[in-house]
């Protein structure tokens, strides 16, 4: 196939790195179409091993390794079919509601798949869960996770009625502490965009919920809130 | 004076935006030199009422501003005299082993400072507190937190021996849990450098101690584990 720099409409996207790259392997060899590695790299063993049983070609082309990377330390690259996932009802949830960074999304991925929640809604607009740069801040984590795009938060939770909700905003009604961290069966832990954050009209889904902080900063990074959000509900 | 780009070996350095800038002078007014505001920044009249009790120039001139900032949206860039402080022996601190990346150790930053930890020390080799980019990562928090350089770890420990040392590490003694969370006094929270973590060493230092996360990831991104650790140390 010929191969060309990531695109959001494409078909397929790039894991850039051997650690992803194994990951994806490991965990979605189906959706793979084939490996790059560089003439260089000293580890081809595991990947012919997670390759080889699903026929997945390894190339050697350090031209293409080059084209899609702009990283001197990129010596693997996998290629794979953009797929879809459904959230799973008996399972609780993260909710990023027009996320702008795709770095900052790729963090939380790695953060919920740390601590075991294994689904992803996004409401659109939202920037691209498949593109590299998302992968990559994920670690691979992207692949662990059931992901899908919603038109909005009330498509969303129409489709998940039985999840309790908890939205993330400054000026929210109650504090998150270690003493009164709620412990229900199933959540929708809710986070809004890095710059503006969750609108009023959120106040009124579920309990609105903030992380005491100084008034010395005007907020806690995106990242920072979600992960503490997200180890406090499931510890 | 002549504007050059920032390096680390300059006495002086720049907060690139309003909100960085701001926040440098309601808490460090003594060390602006000057502040280059754009021809359509719109609100000057802030800036001006807080440089006018300290005489600092305010310069319109946007050849300087596009100079310094590669970003669009920079109106507003504060010039400060680096400075040195000392850290509190009656508080606690964060410690950074090494840090390598300027945007960790300011999102770090500006995590500590929403939970009320003031004291930053780095144990040297590690990137550059002064780096505009730390600056505009820590929101301008910075200027909020006493930070200060050690030559080794010992020496640090040395200068501060009150404080009780808490090490997160993967392979740690000790599971960071709601019911188990240590309430030291005095505390020293230390994190390693991002892509090697803490060397096995530390596992002598004070106490070892690990965020409980799913094998599925490798561990948590520093950012993370330093805000949950933080946000749990301190409440």
């Amino acid at each position: 196939m010929e191969i060309k720099s990531y695109k959001k409409d494409a078909e397929y996207s790039y894991t850039l790195g051997a650690f992803p790259t194994i990951e994806l392997l490991k965990t979605r060899p189906e959706e793979v179409l084939e490996v790059y590695v560089h003439s260089t790299f000293t580890d081809v063993k595991t990947i012919e091993e997670l390759t080889k049983p699903y026929g997945i070609p390894v190339l050697c082309q350090d031209k293409t390794i080059h084209k899609l990377s702009d990283k001197e330390n990129c010596f693997v690259i996998g290629v794979l079919k953009k797929y879809q996932d459904t959230l799973r009802a008996d399972q609780s949830h993260v909710v990023l509601v027009n996320p702008g960074n795709m770095g900052n999304m790729g963090t939380i991925i790695r953060t919920a798949i740390g601590f075991g929640i294994k689904n992803l809604s996004i409401i659109s607009p939202g920037v691209d869960v498949f593109h590299p740069k998302t992968i990559r801040a994920s670690m691979g984590a992207l692949f662990r996770i059931n992901c899908q795009y919603f038109p909005s938060f009330e498509a969303y939770e129409a489709a998940y009625p039985e999840h309790e909700v908890f939205c993330f905003m400054l000026n929210a009604e109650q504090q998150l502490t270690v003493e009164n961290c709620p412990k229900p069966k199933l959540f929708s832990l809710v986070f809004g965009n890095e710059a503006t954050g969750l609108e009023d009209s959120f106040l009124e889904k579920g309990t609105s919920i903030i992380i005491p902080q100084s008034e010395e900063v005007d907020s806690l990074n995106i990242t920072i809130a979600a992960g503490i959000g997200m180890y406090m509900f499931t510890h």
